[in-house]
This record gives C-alpha cells, structure tokens and sequence, in this order.
C-alpha cells in the first residue's frame, strides 16, 4: 500500500522547482506566490472525473493528465492572461497507483511545459475512482483581463481553429469506432486540447476583443453564455463556421459537420467579439492558430443561425452540461 | 433534473458579490483579484470527499459544508496570512440537489461569513458522490509567510486550543455512540473546526513564530512534517499537552486522552515553534484562544515524547493518512 506522502513526493520529482513567483511550492501548507508589479490574477478551477469527463478505458492515462490541465488552462487563455502555477488535487483508486500514475503525469508534465506552468501544491486522496481537480493561475497587466460581458451590438464574432472536432472524438467513442486505425487521428483533439494561450495574450495585448470565452461547451451554449453576459444578441453565419473535417464514410453513418461545430463540446478554441472599426487588424492567423469571422453581435438579445439559405433561426443552446445529460 | 446553471445561481445567491481585491467574480471563464501592494497571496487546496472524510449519514450537511471550508482555510492561518477568496468546485448527486444542498450552503455561508471569505468562483459536476474540492487564496505582507522550515534547535514548541477533540468525535461516531444525548457536544469539533486564522496573524505580524503548521494529520504527524522541513528533532513534554477533556465513562472503553491528542487529526489547531528569547512575547491566549508550550526543538533529527515518569520514548507518526488507513 502506497501512503500519501510517497505520492506526493513521485508527483513532485516530475516537477521543476521554484521559479519566476512561486516563492514557496509544495511542501508547505500553503503556497506562495509573489505578483509582479502592476499584474492581476487570473484564477480558475475545474475538475476531471472519472466516468463524467472521461473513462479510463478508453482515454490512455497521458491523454486524461494533459487534458484535465488543457481544460483548465483554456479558462486562463479566455481571460487573455499568462499562465503561471496550478495546484492538482488527485483522487486515486490502489489501482491506478502504479504504471497509471505514472502516465498520467506524463500527460500533466507535457502539458505544464507546453502551456509555462508551474506546480505549486495540491493534495492525493485515495478513492474509489479517478478525480483530478486542477486549479490554475495567470497573471495580466491591471484591468486587461477580456471579460463576457463586453459585447456591443455590430461587433464581429469571431473564433479561433475548427470546431466540432473534439466532438467528433467523442462521437467514434461512443460508438466504438475509436479503435479503427484510420480513425485514430481524429481522436487528437479529443485527447489533447490545445488551450489558445498565444492567441488569448495577443487579444488582451492588442486590446482587440471585447468579450471572449472558450468553447468549452459548444458553440450553440457558450455564444449563448456571452450574449447573457452582454445583455446582446447574436447572428452565426453557418457557412463561416470553420467546421472540422468529417470523412464522408463517417457523415453517412450520421455525423454532420455543422452540427457537431454547433453543439460539440470540448475544443477549447476561442470565441470573441472584435469592434468593427478594429476588425482590419485582426490577422487571419495568430502564432498559427486561424481565425474567422463567423457572424455579427445584435442587439435584441436572440441568438440566431442564418443557413445557407439565406434563413434565419434560433439557435439553441445544445453544448454540454452534465446536469442534462445523464452522465 | 436541476441544470447546471441552475446550481450555479443557488450557489451564487446565497454569497455577497464583488469586494475587495475581487475584481471579477462567478460567471466569467476566471476571477480576476488585484493584489495589495507590497503582498503576496497565500494558496491552498484541499479536497472534502463522502465515505473517505465524511459520511453523509452521519455528519449534518451544514457541518460538512462548514468543515470543508475550514479544513482548507486553517491552511491560510498556518501561513499567518488573512483569508481573502474561496472558489468552490463541487461533485452533486442528483439526491443531493434539493434539501442537502441548502444545508450544505449554509454551513459553507457561516464558515465564509466568519472567516471572512468571499467565493469567487468554482464549477458544480453531477457525481455519485458529494465531493467538495476548495482553493483558498489568502493574503499577506512579503516575506512574513511563517513556513514549517524554519525551526531551530532550542525553540519552544507550541500548540494552541486543545488536541484529540476532534478524534473523539471520529471515535463516538465509529462507535455508533454519537447519537446519544449526553456526548452531543463531544461532536463539535468533529462537525464545526475553528480554523486559528486570528493567532495565526498575531504570529506574522509580530514575527514571533520560527515555523508553523495546523495539526490536521494529528501532532505526532505534523510534527514529523516540521521536524523534516527544519532538518532538526523534537521532544514534546507528555503532561504538558493540552488534552481534550474525555469523559471518565469514555476513557473506560479505551479513549485515553493523550493518545487522541498525540495520534488524533481535523483539530486544526496551529503548532508552531518561537525562538526563545522571544517565549516572554508569548501571550496565554490570543483572541479568546489558549496558547501551551508543549516542548522544545532539539538538533538530534528525532521526535521524541517525554513522559510524566521522566522517560523518553520516540513518538511515531501515528496520525491520518488516507493511503494508510482503510476508507
């Protein structure tokens, strides 16, 4: 039996120490952190179920450690701040003690590295099935964070990357597809989300967007969610949406590009909102990551989806949320 | 079926908004606090998970909502750092939404209201099980963080309150004696800790403690862990530690109070250590709450126990490990 302070120390050896202003880490009974002059911070938690965000047997152990710190980050990117520490809190079963571990912090290590974060504290608690609730800090320059709430009517909606593909991950699961070799590339995004960290600084730099939020949920939920915030509406122009791409093999058995971008969850791409005055500045790629403009902020506060047919029709908000959905 | 959003408004209704260095709070992708000058944040994590720190069928849900905020908060005191903002990231079975919920928030209002925190943040999954996963985030001048590394030989060892209280109450429960009338009162530091955050302060502010840690493992353990941190030993004086009060019908079936208060978690009762030329600072009590010195650190690496037949014996950690102890 492995006690909890062997585990802290196996999690601690897979991270650098000290840096930048952490002043004090793990090991304390709380951390330290040191602001830099004239910086906010930017704090965020979310957490990683077992059987609610992902099954063990089917997502690989580095691809649940990534993904529970990808997920989290992405709240980060969506303020437009810099990603600094974050603390994992991890329920563990004996079971996944041993090799499982070991490839979950694999995934939360590569993650760190890509996104500049540090590990500042946390806490393991043995359970029945894998928890791992992350909470992540960024720093911003004072009063530069990019909220929901500033979306003005005639400003640009605008995203970053495709969407639809993490769903389209979810959907060849559901459906046992996922073994199929040639499918096996589809599945990236599912497993390993790339928060738009670049993308989100350069917004907050530029101070280009007036309101942003990541497409946790889904297009259709969380464009919802910033019109809420704004006291807006909005119109989605369905032929710019930047879909991912299905093979035509798995859209006869079902899977519709459009509405898998409408609806499907777990992309973390950015959705903002640009002043039309400013929309000449906007590059059509930032650090490499596209970005389109999908549609126009209204001001009767609907949120609509205009068809290729020149048709207009509400857009419903049918993202993600656990409480709807059975788990 | 309750929504997620409709979960979120319950939680975010019955908390005060924006104050403070919070400058955004729930309901965007992230908070955003701007820091005092010249300060750094203090930040802890802690997990509060059904059937491995509690038992919904035994532990009121007031009481679990209260003690999930103050497990995480007596951290911030062990700092010396005064507590600022919590985010709240919560797993809910469905049998859980309606009346728990509204016992559990207000045991969670109480603790926030009393120890001065403002929630500014969090996420609410469906889950079989309740889990409560808190981030505190707590303030403090720079430099004045009291941490468990800085003891030295020589010092005084200190404890505030009283030690085992909390253990009895575990042991009434393990018993099936809690619901008895007369031991009722023996359950309020089991259900309701009182995180020290006011002699914690007290300690910084007048740079009188050399290290600190809050004895939720049990002394003998966190001993342990600011011996290990110091790189020095320690002898605790057995007839000095201040023994929770056990009922002589009690001690009868085995509870013997020194061993509750030497092995015994959850007091969150602040040890620490005072360098001691500076013992002559030390007041009895700080804010209505008792101060003992119970021992002296020593240079030789070990953690002794002194007993009132003059011998000395190592004193094993023998306090709470999840890993250790079965569920």
């Amino acid at each position: 039996m492995v006690s909890e302070d062997q585990l802290i120390e196996r999690v601690r050896r897979r991270f650098p120490s000290l840096r930048g202003s952490l002043r004090v880490g793990i090991g304390d009974d709380a951390a330290v952190l040191r602001p830099g002059a004239g910086t906010e911070w930017v704090v965020t938690t979310d957490v990683f179920f077992e059987n609610v965000h992902f099954l063990r047997k089917v997502h690989p152990p580095k691809a649940v450690g990534y993904k529970a710190l990808a997920r989290a980050t992405s709240d980060i990117a969506a303020m437009g701040a810099r990603a600094r520490q974050f603390f994992l809190t991890l329920g563990l079963p004996d079971a996944c003690a041993g090799a499982w571990l070991d490839g979950f912090l694999d995934g939360l290590a590569l993650a760190a590295r890509r996104f500049g974060l540090i590990l500042a504290g946390g806490d393991t608690t043995k359970y029945p099935l894998v928890m791992a609730s992350l909470t992540v800090l960024g720093e911003i320059g004072q009063g530069k964070a990019i909220l929901r709430s500033g979306a003005k009517p005639g400003d640009l909606l605008c995203v970053s990357g495709t969407l639809g593909e993490a769903e389209l991950g979810l959907r060849l699961i559901q459906r046992n597809l996922h073994r199929q070799k040639r499918w096996l590339k589809l599945l990236k995004k599912q497993h390993y989300p790339e928060p738009r960290l670049t993308l989100g600084k350069w917004l907050a730099a530029h101070r280009t967007a007036t309101s942003m939020i990541d497409t946790s949920d889904g297009l259709s939920t969380d464009l919802g969610h910033i019109c809420k915030a704004s006291g807006v509406g909005a119109i989605v122009w369905a032929e710019k949406v930047p879909v991912a791409r299905v093979p035509a093999e798995l859209q006869r058995l079902g899977l519709d590009p459009l509405e898998l971008a409408l609806n499907g969850g777990e992309d973390y791409e950015l959705l903002f909102t640009v002043a039309k005055k400013f929309s000449g500045r906007l590059p059509r790629k930032v650090a490499g990551v596209p970005v389109s403009v999908i549609g126009e902020i209204t001001r009767d506060k609907k949120v609509m989806l205009k068809g290729p047919d020149g048709n207009s029709a509400p857009l419903q908000p049918r993202g993600w949320d656990p409480f709807r959905k059975k788990g």
